[in-house]
């Protein structure tokens, strides 16, 4: 089966999004199907020669812009790239949907194409580079006004993506806050505490900004506003420094030599904050598989991206949170 | 007149507190009064020959300990090094105080003892480096949940503070969410944007995380719960971006070079990150001067907190804030 790629959208045309197709295509063998302006998609496939690719075209006629209100591209644009993708999904015709376009937009596509998971707040989970292993932040923007009980969900469908994805038999599940006891935070995120460590779920407590990169915890919940401050935060820190770095060392020769080296560790670095590496953030709780890439991100994302749909797909995650939601329905009424 | 610093509190013992005032009395000349066991900080005085300095001690019989409840400190340890050091600013014998110690204790206690500036709620502003000048957030964790009239209080404080003490002009003020337009944030960030718009300032919109460190503004407001995220979230970036790089550059004597450089780089970078280097937040909106220190500081950070202490007692900071608040009685009723 399929993945639907939103082929118009993105920061920078659809060059670079074909191009990360074309490469999931030729590497990974995965059928994608490029959603956009036929003839402007087929002179992008002909340049990069992805004949005999398992990739095909189908024609929408609108583009929602970057800057574009979510609701009006609901309204009017019925035929957009992106409507027409989530389209595919809902009728079968693909698996999972790819998107470096509007986010807003296609948050709020998937949520009314496919639907939300019963009693659940959808939300935006991120991978996150640690010093140990690979971690989870959810949400990292589609709240951002959170009660307490979503914050709860997000625990739930965080601890259920880190066991089938990040194959963590167990995860353990922290909820950021200013203070490790469980007397610290706001109001939300104290009764937010109550919540996850009365639920069946490895709650390890609060954890503090600075533990978020330490990887003693699998999955940081918070909410969508905070999680979205600290995703660019941590952006704009990895920036800062590389630049702070570049002036500091800048006229050495041995220096610049070292600082080559830094410069590439760095990079890496910044890589794996950055999450449009990690190819995009899954965004849990629809009734299917969608993946929201950064608007600036180059074919790689693209390419991992169209892979971590295809796999999450395989996963059939939206039915996992179904059924533990199902499994939970009486504490989660009491909540 | 002196500064009275606690000397007591803190991770590390009384040791790099008293040496961190013996550095700003031999320094600059600042008159210190140390608070706490008067036998104790007598032999720290003797340890560190600090014969002829214009340092005295004021004893105190107890001490709160570094994880106690703000309240019952409060209530119980009526004869505690913070008390007893807010006691003697409130009696005029100490112009500002200086503490590592208990931060809400300290914070419960300055309002008790000093009180607020009238229609304030207070908060902790700490300076924070950019790829420009130095600029402010506030608040860093004074106040977990705020009314969006909180957040405009911040700004008229930051405002002043950035004016007086960091002498710019016309301070532009930007509010922190997760996107520029007005229409982004939720729904405390929004009412406060109105509020922010329509004050008197050289309000400049919203921020984002990635702006925080570009230095396109000189005061990032936001509320004490994301604030505090956010500097324990940069904290912890810069320690495992240092920690990396060490593991990518490990074993390559170039690299290992290169490396003692950036490290240093790093260092300085992690200095201007860590507040305690600016030697500690002020708390804005008490009647006095106060300034809130890292419970691991060192000598260096104290000293720099005693100096911004006696700096900023000669501005007078708290009155021109009641005066600003004063004149804006008619613009805060209505918000």
């Amino acid at each position: 089966m399929a993945v639907a790629l939103d082929a118009m959208g993105g920061d920078r045309g659809p060059g670079p999004l074909v191009e990360g197709a074309v490469a999931a295509a030729r590497d990974f063998g995965i059928e994608v199907i490029l959603v956009g302006d036929k003839p402007l998609l087929e002179k992008e496939l002909e340049r990069l020669k992805a004949d005999g690719l398992p990739i095909c075209i189908q024609h929408a006629t609108q583009v929602v812009g970057m800057a574009e209100a979510p609701s009006e591209a609901l309204r009017r644009k019925k035929d957009s790239s992106i409507r027409v993708a989530f389209n595919l999904a809902k009728e079968g015709k693909a698996q999972g949907v790819v998107s470096a376009g509007n986010s807003g937009a296609t948050l709020a596509t998937a949520m009314f194409v496919l639907g939300r998971v019963k009693g659940i707040r959808p939300a935006i989970a991120t991978l996150i580079p640690t010093l140990k292993e690979t971690g989870l932040m959810i949400d990292v923007g589609a709240n951002v006004d959170c009660k307490p009980h979503h914050l709860l969900q997000f625990g739930i469908m965080g601890s259920i993506f880190a066991k089938e994805f990040l194959k963590k038999p167990s995860p353990r599940i922290g909820l950021l806050s200013i203070g490790e006891e469980d007397s610290k935070g706001n109001q939300q995120v104290k009764k937010a505490y109550d919540f996850l460590a009365a639920a069946d779920l490895n709650f390890v407590g609060n954890v503090e900004g600075r533990d978020v990169f330490k990887g003693d915890v699998d999955v940081v919940v918070c909410d969508g506003f905070v999680g979205n401050i600290c995703l660019k935060l941590s952006e704009g820190l990895a920036e800062a420094v590389l630049t702070m770095l570049r002036n500091e060392i800048e006229g050495n020769l041995l220096a610049v030599m070292g600082y080559g080296l830094a410069k590439k560790a760095f990079r890496r670095f910044k890589q794996r904050v950055d999450y449009s590496e990690y190819g995009g953030a899954p965004l849990l709780g629809v009734k299917g598989t969608v993946i929201i890439c950064h608007g600036r991100s180059g074919p790689r994302a693209l390419k991992n991206a169209i892979r971590v749909a295809d796999n999450l797909a395989a996963l059939n995650l939206s039915e996992k949170i179904q059924n533990s939601i199902s499994e939970r329905k009486d504490f989660l009424r009491i909540v």
